[in-house]
């Protein structure tokens, strides 16, 4: 008789259909990203997370908690995923996407759940798909405490799936970012991004598979002798840990003003949604290098600059808009937690709009 | 050029991609969800929640706050939806699937956000879904304050979607129930289900439409005369208002000592996920009645009782144990929130398991 398989992780120790292997194997996933605020539960109907704003034992206490909770998933970019036979490393993607975009408020991650929703439910597949979410949460400093596998072969095809993620953070209430502090004659600061990330992958098939006919497995000069498949897939970065220490190094207000996330949309697109109605942000593109895939990409399109500016990072994953005396520092403490950080431009008086010069 | 269309709800403000009256609705549907604790943030990157631990505006404070959080879809009952054409109902569904699962922990719901992924992006569609979720959440008491809506054509064929749903919830830790409490002796009390809620659908479909080639609009004298469609997409019934009022109306520890959401794997199955090693829960099946569709489809499978038991709720939603002398008590409130209670059972000395009488 046909049923539904699913395993809710919490509940994976009574699971009777489970298999043994993936059980034990997607438990070390989960307990590898625990901290001491996991409460565990044993056949839990729900993930336990101690928030303890009156506890000594957190290096960390709230007065005003805001909670800040985001959804995503990776897109299209899941279909290369599938087309390479590969499970792991889209699971960094999914986390970084929702982390990245609560950074964004100030708040910093507490914990994940996922949602895979599969074709057939094959254990080891599942295993390295959860280890590869919990590898992201692990890069992010959140633990995951929850996730639901459904196996529905009559919505997925043969070797398909989808992934959501969720993530819940934390910020104090009178530290929550907005950019309504942005003001003329702020600095914007952009990290280095990874590649692609997670957006503008529909555009991607289009120039590489069907109109290309190019293959994952081809290694390309201008890619750096890389595999087409290796670029494409290579992970959304994870800006959390660089950015909360930041934060977390001013005891008063932070001097950053606005943070972006750069998703679909791109740098035009993203940065307008924390800028005032009064302010440009003049980005110089040239201040930058964009990694070799877009010059691929825009080539082989072809595809005009301002449409690569639309739907791509351009090499720059998350911005950062601060006040002009503390550009420098905020620059440092930034590359010494390890990242690639460029000036990228200024905020002007203007409408609301970004400016590539 | 194709493109991969996402709406942040979030950031629907900006989406020059978005359908203005889709916009318009999905806010309308948002905001009917809001508390005075949501923060309204127009196009931020993620939803923002006040905890306020040491808020005087909030009637209940928390010391000790644990956050609880459970991910769920709605298994293949978004089939039988997606073969009705329904995009309503299915989304109170989805709220419930989560935030009963949190109830057993003993948690209130705070928020709920949902990933929608959708063969085409219809905008009246999309607006009927949300309104659902909407809907679920009003009924939870939850802010719906986030979503993802991913347009994904080479993932869901035409007229497919899948939901996933996540909500997140509190509980001061001392009043986590967790079924360590539960004792010989204690009540079995369980709260009617509408019917089959979100489980069971692939036996459902298999018996209903792969066996039998019944019409989803045939009306049938067993099921009340009702069509078939409108029984088998009927909400899964929301326990959290009555049971949190419950839980709240005990200024100490509620004699409530475990509870247990009725899903895959029915009664059988879920109540021992909370009982201790050593305890048996023994289940009166002539104690409450099964809502007819459950005898409609154990003829037509046939299927065997123990067969139904291992894969339905078979009438009963949510189960509660508590202590003897607080069972009487604890049945007139629930009765009272509008509730159809049952005492179904005890526990007794036992190696954890239900025992069916």
């Amino acid at each position: 008789m046909p049923k539904k398989k699913t395993l809710s992780y919490a509940q994976s120790g009574v699971s009777i259909d489970a298999n043994d292997d993936m059980v034990v194997r997607i438990a070390q996933s989960l307990h590898s990203t625990y901290s001491p605020r996991v409460i565990r539960l044993d056949n839990g109907f729900a993930g336990l997370f101690r928030l303890d704003s009156d506890a000594k034992l957190f290096k960390r206490n709230y007065k005003k908690p805001v909670l800040v909770a985001c959804t995503d998933g990776v897109g299209t970019k899941i279909l290369i995923a599938q087309k390479a036979g590969v499970f792991g490393k889209i699971g960094i993607d999914l986390v970084a996407m929702s982390v990245n975009d609560m950074l964004v408020q100030g708040a910093e991650p507490l914990f994940f759940l996922d949602y895979l929703a599969i074709n057939k439910l094959e254990p080891a597949k599942v295993a390295e798909m959860v280890e590869s979410i919990a590898e992201g949460c692990r890069i992010a400093g959140c633990a995951l405490i929850g996730g639901e596998t459904a196996e529905m072969p009559d919505i997925y095809g043969k070797g398909e799936y989808d992934l959501a993620g969720f993530a819940v953070g934390v910020v104090e209430r009178n530290r929550v970012i907005t950019g309504k502090d942005v003001k003329c004659g702020d600095v914007v600061l952009g990290l280095a991004s990874s590649g692609i990330h997670s957006n503008g992958y529909s555009l991607v098939r289009h120039i590489c598979f069907k109109q290309e006919k190019l293959k994952l497995d081809t290694t390309f000069k201008e890619l750096g002798g890389r595999t087409l498949g290796s670029v494409l897939l290579e992970p959304t970065r994870i800006y959390v840990r660089p950015v909360v220490a930041l934060l977390n190094s001013y005891k008063s207000k932070p001097p950053v003003h606005a943070m972006a996330h750069i998703t679909g949309g791109g740098l035009v697109g993203n940065i307008p949604r924390v800028l005032p109605a009064n302010c440009n942000a003049e980005l110089n593109v040239k201040s930058w290098p964009a990694p070799p895939i877009f010059k691929f990409l825009q080539k082989r399109g072809p595809v005009t600059k301002t449409e690569m500016f639309r739907v791509f990072n351009m090499g720059i994953g998350f911005v950062l808009v601060v006040a002009k005396d503390a550009a420098d520092v905020v620059q440092d403490k930034l590359t010494q937690s390890g990242e690639t950080v460029y000036r990228i431009g200024r905020i002007t008086a203007g409408t609301g709009k970004v400016v590539l010069k």
